[in-house]
């Protein structure tokens, strides 16, 4: 049965997705790349973005929810802003997402926004999206091409919410770095996850995040 | 020189200091318990309240970080909630504490409310007094007493961000369970820490809970 999955979604302490004033310069916000700091050492993350060689990063723990996000994964959903800081129509079509020409995704991404595109094929396998009709549509589109692997959520904020509160996601992993951001886009305070039918499956900590993984009965 | 420390103080994943619906028979709230496992186990909470010999309960980082919280302790600031489920004028004096004849502070504790009322005095050397005055009346009387000593922001929720905006506390030590509460006293979404001057001077987590400490600078 193909899953709609959250993995690696990182949070402040404070509650924090994100930091406030995405630009092109923030692509997470300012100050929101100290919520990844867990990820960055990591071996799954040093092979997709570091350029290093098969031995170079950190295993363990960490490591493994990182690679963990990509297992069995046949298509992302992804918010326009996740895609790049252009808000409005595209005033062009020279923004092609922050990754470069060979993104880490390596098979359909589907963007959610209000704003037409064509779909636009990169290097490695990965082809957005650009999905104009909600959320549905999106999670329909990826479920198709994703023929029976799972459908990974990448957010932001607002777009993990809007598939929780339509009570689409069936397993949410947070790492919780441990530092405040006191600013941004901020993921708790008025989605009450039990009533949506979430309960811990698992948890445990490095000195780096504490890792929590909730799914829905 | 005195410090006003918030120890110990337990939240959810999702941010809640305390459940919803709290009464007589759920001093945190609907689900709020499950914020406190961590510290159950502890020798300190053992010695406190389990009647257990000096031998009973855990050791270690959980039971330092509860042990820790009452060290130099001259006088704890309490919100109302804190000592009891009433709202509104007294009704009668039948009301004394969560705690039975011998509360675990053993110190002045400051109740802060609307309702004045005269002095209690416990056993064991703890005497609530009743402050209707605000926030800082309660912690000067409170310094007052701690001689030196520092004070500790017991809770609840609303307290301690009334006395965190008013960049009156020096340290706050979280404990952050891995459960969800949905729903209750919301610490974070509208509290910027950074900005207030805090920056984190500890982390380490265990299997029940992640402690994570800032300070003041």
């Amino acid at each position: 049965m193909s899953k709609l999955r959250v993995n690696a979604f990182s949070i402040s302490v404070d509650g924090y997705g994100a930091g406030p004033c995405q630009d092109a310069e923030n692509p997470v916000g300012l100050g929101g790349l100290a919520l990844f700091e867990w990820v960055f050492g990591t071996r799954t993350f040093q092979r997709m973005h570091g350029g290093g060689g098969a031995s170079t990063g950190s295993t363990g723990i960490d490591d493994d929810f990182a690679a963990r996000g990509f297992d069995n994964v046949g298509a992302w959903i992804l918010g326009r802003n996740m895609f790049g800081p252009i808000r409005g129509p595209w005033p062009d079509l020279a923004w092609r997402g922050w990754w470069g020409d060979n993104p880490p995704y390596h098979v359909p991404v589907f963007v959610l926004t209000h704003h037409a595109r064509a779909p636009l094929e990169m290097e490695g396998g990965t082809v957005f999206h650009f999905v104009t009709g909600g959320i549905h549509e999106a999670l329909a589109r990826a479920r198709e091409v994703a023929a029976g692997k799972d459908v990974r959520l990448g957010g932001g904020v607002a777009t993990i919410q809007q598939y929780l509160r339509a009570g689409l996601v069936d397993e949410i992993h947070f790492a919780i770095a441990p530092v405040l951001l006191g600013r941004g886009e901020h993921f708790f305070g008025d989605l009450d996850l039990p009533a949506l039918g979430f309960e811990r499956s698992e948890h445990v900590a490095t000195a780096h995040a504490t890792h929590v993984v909730f799914t829905r009965r």
